[in-house]
């Protein structure tokens, strides 16, 4: 890199044109190949930095890629609220199709889901778990506003019901993307053929048992 | 290591006493430090032996801890379909409890669950994932058979409802052992007591209204 570059970089604005491209990066390398594959001296030779440079922007590896999940649940967060704030009422079949279509349409969102307790969040200073802990828990916040108002869900509810989504995405994805190696052993041992999952239709049909589940004991309780 | 201890291991006999000590040293290691943090290097030291003579008994680091997960599913499963088969009826929130209470009594089990897909089956031979899916595969049959005696769930729904325990465990046990460093910061903040998970009150709420829900389909279907 040169000087020239360098000396931009310290402005605000360049700075966060920096961070985007090595975010931009990083999606990219992790879409095409899981988050797992992805090191560090891969987003530094995409976005052509040295790998000490690009530490200059970022704390680890794993900070790198927390960020993509805290943006991965502001934009999930976005898209389900807003299906869901559009409809004036919903069955607890409707919501769970909402909320596995809105999450299996993101893959590397799903990725991430698993890998954040796992290894992000085990990685990167304290802060930034408190400021990605505290955002997550803000959507959650604001998706259990409609899921209060469509299905009567107390807050501990929500809370259950949107662990259940995001740990179930992030479970079934890992199972589902075992890698081209696997998937070619899975399709081809008939035996096997359980081992083969598919997200959406079995995330839609556990949280729909789930929904109509809760749906049954409030009504007992009430 | 000695010559003669070498010559000893020779036989199946010594072989497989070979293989328990370093499976028992693995279980050690990863039941205090947790699964992530174990190397190769880590069990070689506590079992008293070089990294190079440890790969003669295993292929790598994963396939040790994809044996103890073998080893966590034929336990566990054997523990459920145990308090399972002696019960002549059950409502769904008891077989939910079952399910939940027999997970979380296996901390390490738990965390197993969640490395398998993502690390651990990924890095052994496609022989060693085949024997391992077929077992596990044998067991969610067998858990099958008394979720359908009892519940009268579908074969398809069983197989729903154990990857829905097992992933929701795996998912959740990450989430309530983050480490010494992140427990300290989530009990300390007040605005993030909901990022304070435990296992098996929740696992079991979840499980409740999931196997609630499914009873209610069921009866609507038929």
């Amino acid at each position: 890199m040169s000087e020239l570059a360098f000396q931009r970089a310290r402005s605000p604005e360049a700075k966060q044109v920096r961070e985007q491209a090595i975010l931009a990066a990083a999606r990219t390398l992790a879409d095409r190949h899981g988050v797992r594959d992805v090191t560090l001296t891969d987003i530094a030779a995409a976005v052509g930095m040295h790998k000490s440079a690009l530490l200059r922007y970022f704390e680890t590896r794993e900070q790198i890629f927390l960020a993509l999940t805290a943006e991965g649940w502001r934009q999930w967060s976005a898209d389900l609220c807003g299906d869901l704030a559009g409809r004036p009422h919903a069955t607890p079949a409707e919501v769970a199709r909402v909320i596995a279509g809105t999450l299996a349409a993101r893959p590397l969102f799903c990725d991430l889901l698993a890998q954040a307790p796992l290894n992000l969040e085990r990685n990167v200073s304290i802060e930034s778990v408190r400021s990605f802990k505290l955002m997550t828990l803000g959507e959650v916040e604001r998706i259990g506003g409609e899921l209060h108002r469509l299905l009567g869900l107390t807050e501990a509810q929500a809370v259950d019901t949107v662990a259940t989504a995001t740990g179930m995405a992030g479970a079934l994805w890992q199972m589902a993307s075992p890698g081209p190696r696997l998937r070619e052993l899975y399709a081809s041992d008939p035996r096997l053929s359980h081992a083969v999952v598919e997200v959406e239709p079995r995330l839609t049909r556990v949280l729909t048992a789930y929904l109509t589940g809760l749906g049954v004991e409030s009504a007992a309780a009430g």
